[in-house]
């Protein structure tokens, strides 16, 4: 950030009177411009098989970052949005896929690039999906199926981990009811844009 | 938002390629200045009380908005922080207050003003609090007490409704765990602020 948005004057770095961090300040108009995290909302969209084993959908990516690498439907949250709404939009444009019974799975937060990941769980209506814009494939695998090693962010490959473990201990009836995961996600220094605007 | 916050040219409203919102984009370099919902963070402070009943810590608002209203310990999450920790800075700085064994409770999207509050349970420390400098006083509160007439915000009223609610089923043993509460609050529209900057 350089330029103030009200005015259009340059913007210096001060603590503002009652505040402890450097903000963006107008040096002209004296606005203040904070600067927040944002929610990346998303879904773990599963179904039943015929076989009588649940799966899970993934998408392909056809975009940067990490073109052609599989990950679950997700994207900034919008204003004027509810989360859940978020979360099925982004399932929506990115696998065409309608979900029902959304419950909130996993939070995580992810300090270094002040995001937080809100994914919910939700179960796919009309066994009925196919790639949108962003995705190059969609489809359902089974946990042994699951590509590891080509996914595209660890954050989820982390909340499939979670899910697998809580459906294990479900069939052994260790779980009454999944609960959310909250959890931090240290970002890999590589991965850091440090050009904060 | 009138102004680039990279180069100081004007912006204007238009929906970019492969997208369907209206975007600020700069007449000059062409930067989209997307504009996203953001996360507050809080506790719900608890304490069991020597007369063994178990007590809500409260804090009186020394600022506007709703000022000498009564409201949870809570905030704008800021860059760099997890959710917790957030939450946990915020119960410091209006609350004098520590707080251990956080949980989340619930997460509330607030669509009108494009905010999403996210509340965690969490036990005092030491039985420690007093008023920070945007609190005029903090106090414990037995479930009766509680000020429902003059708290601050719907959306923590219901909160603490939902978990008083909670409370009450698992003395009833009908609630084996803590569920996350997710909600959607609709804010009354006197009290919107539509002029998004
Ligand atoms: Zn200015
Ligand atoms: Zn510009």
């Amino acid at each position: 950030m350089k330029y103030c948005n009200q005015c259009g004057e340059k913007v210096d770095q001060a603590i503002p009177e009652n505040d402890n961090r450097l903000r963006y300040v107008c040096v002209s108009c004296e606005t203040i411009h904070y600067q927040n995290p944002n929610i990346v909302a998303g879904t773990l969209p599963l179904i039943m098989g015929d076989d009588g084993r649940e799966k899970v959908l993934l998408c392909k990516r056809a975009i940067e970052p990490r073109y052609g690498l599989w990950t679950l439907p997700a994207g900034f949250m919008e204003n004027g949005e509810t989360v859940e709404a978020a979360a099925l939009r982004e399932s929506q444009e990115e696998a065409n896929v309608e979900l029902d019974n959304l419950k909130l799975y996993s939070v995580m937060s992810m300090p270094q690039i002040n995001q937080v990941y809100m994914i919910f769980k939700g179960d796919i209506v009309g066994n009925s999906f196919s790639p949108g814009i962003e995705s190059l494939e969609t489809q359902l695998f089974d946990e042994e199926d699951i590509p590891w090693s080509e996914m595209a962010f660890n954050v989820i490959t982390q909340t499939l981990q979670c899910y697998f473990d809580d459906r294990k201990k479900q069939h052994r009836s260790q779980l009454t009811d999944y609960q959310v995961h909250n959890l931090v996600y240290q970002v890999p220094k590589k991965y850091l844009n440090t050009d904060k605007t």
